[in-house]
């Protein structure tokens, strides 16, 4: 299996996705909430490029259908419901409903992705789950780490690499590594150890941390915690582990 | 010492530089061809954003004063006297001139320096001129990797890491880093006995050998055979060494 891993999401304009599976990475905190809400029962979560089309298609599926969530810098969007915390799709909040998620990084990646043959959605709370999805597709497949800021981001990386442990170790696929895939999987293995440990001395970790938002980090570094598959589907992330 | 390490450009725009040093890299291959230039006796090497603002600044200087390189995707510019191969600048072809050098990833960052402090050239042929350099300015310091094609490249990263080493090691600099300038010393720190094949092996440097330039990845990988420290003065990168 050709594995290839983008740092940021810049080169995916130019990749080549048909017939390929795309895992999309934005471990704090969009992937991370993306898991929360399907495990919360929500029907779906539709990820958005921006606010204004986020708004725009609240106001088309009306309140009883969906709710609006999303942050810009880690603060929720002025007048939206919610905002990006994993803690914050609960059956109560979002069971039965859509929820149209707007984030600074994660959410707009997934636009690009249209011409791709699988697409997930993977975080750390869910890695085991994705890892066998994409070794079942036995497909060559591009991750996407979602980055922070234009640059790369340590938990996207990591999650990255772990899944790459994961293919190759626990699936025994034989896989081929772009640059950036052996990068994080050097990473991974020398920071398997101390996962959450890095995460939270990493820049993002400590930014979130400086909002008040430390526990979300924590949340979003429990591996395998939120055992669900987000899979897109017409523009649409829904469960496809068959709950 | 705080050190900004940028994987690829992208950040640069927002990055604060205003009293800083920057160092950039693009070890395949313009900041070996500059620091070639310089050693073979050009008076400067002016780095450009494309190639028509390099033309335009050629009929300006006048084939007496200036030479104009470069190249896309590893090829040679039509109408350019030279590529981008370090072989090609030496006391005949660019002794006592400008050489105009437009490449894909490296000469372009130069134009979004202007506010920084100190500005050198750095590659892997220079690189302890360039952490001397960078040591004695004593300031805080961001690392600008080429890049390629929108993604990291291994060889800037390791470049960028084998700096942060020196730094650190060598000149006693208390270093701090952000996330990229950690996994940079981390990928230096696991390639260092190993730097020409991890480069040769790389993506760049595998394209760069199927256009049969093997052989410019191989003089790109020789730390510190063009000890000379290429520094920004005036929009033009001029021997700050002394020579």
């Amino acid at each position: 299996m050709n594995i290839q891993l983008l740092l940021t999401p810049f080169p995916l304009d130019r990749a080549e996705l048909e017939g390929k599976t795309v895992v999309v990475t934005d471990v704090l905190r969009s992937s991370t909430s993306i898991c929360a809400s399907l495990l919360a029962g929500a029907r779906g979560v539709i990820p958005t490029g921006g606010p204004g089309e986020a708004g725009e298609l609240w106001a088309k599926l009306g309140p009883d259908n969906a709710v609006l969530a999303g942050e810009r810098d880690g603060v929720r969007i002025e007048n939206f419901q919610y905002g990006n915390s994993p803690t914050e799709f609960t059956p109560d909040t979002v069971g039965g409903k859509n929820v149209i998620l707007c984030t600074t990084s994660g959410t707009g990646i997934f636009v690009h992705t249209n011409r791709a043959g699988l697409v997930l959605s993977g975080a750390l709370v869910n890695i085991s789950s994705v890892a066998e999805a994409v070794a079942r597709a036995d497909q060559d497949t591009v991750i996407v780490c979602s980055g922070r800021e234009g640059g790369f981001s340590i938990e996207d990386t990591l999650c990255g690499g772990m899944l790459i442990d994961q293919l190759n170790g626990n699936h025994g696929c034989d896989v081929t590594l772009n640059d950036a895939g052996a990068l994080a999987r050097l990473l991974y293995s020398e920071r398997k150890t101390s996962l959450q440990k890095a995460i939270a001395q990493g820049e993002h970790g400590k930014f979130l941390a400086s909002l008040g938002l430390g526990s979300d980090v924590e949340i979003c570094s429990r591996t395998d915690s939120m055992p669900v598959l987000p899979m897109l589907k017409d523009g649409r992330l829904i469960r496809s582990d068959g709950a």
